[in-house]
């Protein structure tokens, strides 16, 4: 039982927003995400997917896509590029827009500050290449507290690194949740996944069809009659495994709604 | 007159190292040059150069180095490679490597935390597109204070951004020299310039032929007899102007001596 004369403090509100690609790739769509972005008045994070960018540049290069079973492999071409074209060109792309919105963003890849340590994914049936698998407890909340104390807003690339100095390749959906997971230790953290659609859809086609409140018994019943775009389907799971594991509220909803996601007016609430 | 009560109090000591793209270019050597940088006792800073993979992904993505009465211009395809490849795959490349060696490395560049606001270079006779002209009163000391008080090692790329969402192409030696000066308010600032000869050599090829200390005046002389390589000027004009406003020490020198030369015990020393 708390004491009345020691209450338990309030957490700070941390938002860790997530945009997809989709958002990336759209000048003028960024743009305006950015604008909503920068006047969120809470604390904040902003996590970046990577964009078709890296493939058309990987082409250009001559760096296909791998592909072992259907799963997209990280060789060592793959991974410098995708170091480049998502902790060079993309992340400091946003960096900048928001520096002119006189937001003070900082850019940073798992391995600035170790932000985000990693294990390279062992092999067992696949060997995926340089792909890194992130966990709650391996994050440091002090390195994050340290930027957002000091007004510094992250806006972090899908990047993490294995400390054995290589860089790692990991889902941008899945750093969004677990960062979300460690920083619940020390804020009160809503987690907002925003992409091209208006939320979790029964009709990937019709955004009519938005589910506003997902639960587990839900998403099951949604899963056994097939009524779900497989491609939101890690999302979901992220989304369950963050609110199961202390994070206050999580939303998946359409990037133009930004505001309206955080205020929970908008969007799939997922329902722990 | 200072109080015998109220000393000065002593300035911390910084490092600030640069190192060029030769460096970079050869894995072996760098990654001597990491263990030398890491194992440095003081607060600590590096600057990075570009290194000729940028060039090479260059051809390969189809972006040809544009030039204007001999001097490189900085198109928009330009900005968004050396974005890519100064921004991303070399500076990560060095952040990881810190990190394997426990230096707490984090990278920016001049957008991140808006650690180097700059300024355009106007267009006079040559427009010379997406390129950066900084100064170190521009430079906000505490920002980068809190990044070394935190015991964060910054690794600086050599863009910085315009604060209207457009990155810029800046000289790394520049970058160096300009933010030596900003920090020698609050630091006693140690400069040293990295590469792979011995310091300013009066005859190029032969390394034997070191300048231990150089000054304006014998600098003068060595330019009207046309002794010295014409690459190594910049550098000794960015030395000078450090030397001349406030850094307590500029040397010159082999990167593979790095911490001889923080000693003073190898290269030029630049004297004011």
């Amino acid at each position: 039982m708390e004491s009345s004369e020691h209450p338990t403090p309030r957490k700070d509100m941390l938002c860790i927003i997530k945009i997809g690609g989709n958002v990336i790739d759209n000048a003028s769509s960024l743009q305006e995400f950015l604008r909503e972005f920068a006047s969120l008045p809470s604390k904040k994070i902003l996590v970046h997917g990577g964009g078709k960018i890296a493939t058309s540049i990987g082409d250009k290069i001559g760096i296909a896509s791998q592909y072992t079973n259907g799963r997209r492999i990280t060789d060592t071409a793959t991974i410098d590029l995708v170091t480049m074209v998502y902790g060079g060109l993309v992340n400091k792309k946003i960096v900048a827009g928001l520096q002119a919105l006189r937001c003070n963003a900082i850019g940073l890849t798992g391995a600035d500050a170790n932000a985000l340590p990693a294990v390279k994914r062992p092999v067992q049936t696949i060997d995926f290449g340089w792909v890194g698998d992130v966990t709650a407890s391996a994050i440091d909340p002090s390195t994050w507290q340290r930027f957002l104390d000091n007004q510094l807003v992250p806006v972090v690339a899908p990047l993490t690194h294995d400390l054995q100095g290589h860089m790692l390749n990991t889902n941008a959906d899945t750093i969004a949740s677990v960062l979300a997971v460690a920083l619940s230790k020390v804020y009160q953290v809503k987690l907002v996944y925003c992409f091209e659609k208006n939320g979790v859809l029964t009709d990937v086609n019709d955004g009519q069809t938005l589910i506003n409140e997902l639960t587990v018994a839900a998403y099951q019943q949604l899963q056994e009659s097939d009524r779900l775009f497989a491609g939101i389907l890690p999302k979901i799971d992220n989304s369950f495994a963050a609110v199961h594991a202390g994070v206050s509220s999580v939303v998946i909803g359409n990037s133009a709604n930004l505001s309206a996601l955080v205020l929970g007016e908008s969007g799939t609430k997922i329902i722990a």
